[in-house]
């Protein structure tokens, strides 16, 4: 066994956890081992630390950076010292429709998840990237491409990736008019990603407060949903809304926004629940969500990225503060992603 | 003022309609005057009887095929006698992005319905083509294609296109897979119009009762949805489900055999509620209605139908035995339409 430092939850009614030592597998053929040092700070993670799926001493953590250092005797995609990124599943069946499609996020035998999971060969908890180490198969490993600082692309692993795939899949290009509803750390992921796709992207918001940033971000304008003439002024102006937004929300003022054969993806809030069928059959729209990404996509957004130039706007914390940090997103104080730097771990 | 016969519900309590003299306006300019010989009796002619819009001394009736037989002054598109189908709506604003975009059914000024709405222009409730016969503007008639029987045409107009419109809008063609959940008036349609599209179609039913009809019609097969073993082998199998079902039902085991960015489209029951969003997301599905059809549309849905010899099973009764057809439909007696013949309304 390896052995390495890690953050754990062991007690969900707080958000501070506890330096712990963590065991990691020896390598198998094909695992690299990873070192991480800059793990971003989900949305999800606060969710999970307070028992949302039920999970108990939870090592949250995935959307990480690292260096390899370490490979088995099979592997022949990554190098000793080359940079790596870790996404939010590690493994899946490999045999069933989704993961045949590329989509492994969807596998019909459930993927296996970079923490709460289960691995599918020793039967152990996954324990994820707020670690210093982390083993993986390098199947489920992302090279990094250049020229993408470390710390700011954690997050694309899973904000980005969460807002990519919708937004391929709704083909999104030039001249798609596109609203981000929500302007956190899935939101501003995909104000940069649809304006870099050439849509016309308006943010959705309760305020003007974040209006500046919007714009600054590449959106057009910012739509204030709070106004019922401004919602009532964009009737059917959308193709896609992408809804991140985490609190419970109403649909209604969302779905009127959409166009003839619009979409609403709602990312922020898988409990919501749809509204009656009339709704969306008032101009054939079309209701929908989405969990993180597969691989193949996952590989195409980290190299419209490094394209592009985008990555998340973040604020870097040593690993130490990720206290204040899970307090900070609870309260919403955050523009727009934590990020965790693990190299205080070494100490 | 012209006048016609007509039958018309005064008992919301019962299906029983009476006999009645129906006024029509004198021709405006762009108004053609036709002699209503067919008219389909769609499951929401029941639903509106019984007051689930609210409305009163309803003449219903939307899917009908006659002859024209007056002309205004200013129409160019008809001549006396030459044959005419009318659908579901009359009128409407003709300025609104969904008029401009030839979705008339979705006009945010409201569409003029052929019975139960207000006439644009002079403020009187529209009356239905369950009567001898009907007036309105030429732009809202539909020439009735060469070589289509005018009964079994009729539910074209309603069942048809409400079902065409959908498959159109997700791209159905040869190597889709789509699904009929439920064989009645806008399923059998369905399977028929899929089939011709290339699609490979496949009937969900309750029981096998239906499966020689549903090959017949042109399905590969009938999956019975009470059967959870069959419902498990068929996940993810579907690019479409068209869910014509009337009844409440669960929407879940339907959305498991949808695919990868698969679409659930739910025409039956427009008052069910969408699940929670998690389901759609495993797999990035999409929940969707429809409501009727756009000109264009509907008479690129008639052509269609008219190259490929496509009309709907029906059963022909006199109108004045619309009671018996109204009775029948709802206890699911009827394979899959009861058509009127309104000439006996001549006697």
């Amino acid at each position: 066994m390896r052995t390495t430092t890690g953050w754990q939850s062991l007690d969900p009614t707080t958000n501070a956890l506890t330096r712990v030592t963590i065991e990691r597998r020896d390598l198998r053929p094909d695992d690299i081992a990873v070192r991480i040092d800059y793990c971003g700070v989900c949305h999800s993670d606060l969710h999970r630390i307070h028992g949302m799926l039920g999970e108990k001493n939870l090592v949250p953590g995935h959307e990480a950076t690292g260096v390899v250092v370490a490979t088995g005797e099979a592997v022949t995609g990554f190098a000793v010292g080359e940079r790596v990124a870790i996404g939010t599943i590690i493994d899946s069946c490999g045999e069933c429709a989704m993961c045949l499609a590329g989509q492994e996020n969807y596998c019909y035998d459930r993927p296996t998840t970079t923490y709460g999971g289960t691995d599918r060969i020793d039967g152990t908890p996954t324990q994820g990237a707020y670690s210093r180490e982390y083993v993986l198969r390098e199947k489920f490993a992302f090279h990094l491409p250049d020229g993408l600082d470390p710390a700011a692309a954690a997050p694309l692993l899973c904000a980005g990736v969460s807002v990519w795939e919708p937004m391929r899949s709704a083909g999104v290009g030039p001249g798609s008019r596109v609203a981000i509803a929500g302007l956190g750390g899935l939101g501003h992921i995909a104000v940069k990603l649809a304006a870099a796709l050439g849509a016309e992207v308006t943010v959705l918001s309760r305020s003007t407060a974040k209006e500046t940033d919007a714009r600054s971000l590449g959106a057009r304008s910012l739509l204030v949903t709070t106004d019922d003439a401004q919602v009532a002024a964009a009737r059917g102006r959308f193709d896609l809304i992408l809804d991140t937004i985490s609190a419970d929300h109403e649909l209604t003022p969302l779905i009127s926004m959409l166009g003839l054969d619009g979409t609403l993806c709602v990312l922020g809030n898988p409990l919501l629940a749809g509204p009656k069928l009339w709704e969306l059959g008032a101009g054939r729209k079309k209701l929908t969500s989405s969990g993180t990404g597969g691989l193949r996509q996952t590989v195409e957004m980290l190299e419209f990225c490094a394209e592009h130039g985008i990555t998340a706007d973040v604020e870097t914390l040593p690993s130490s503060e990720v206290e204040t940090a899970l307090n900070r997103l609870a309260a919403g104080d955050v523009r727009y992603r934590f990020v965790l730097d693990l190299s205080d771990l070494d100490k």
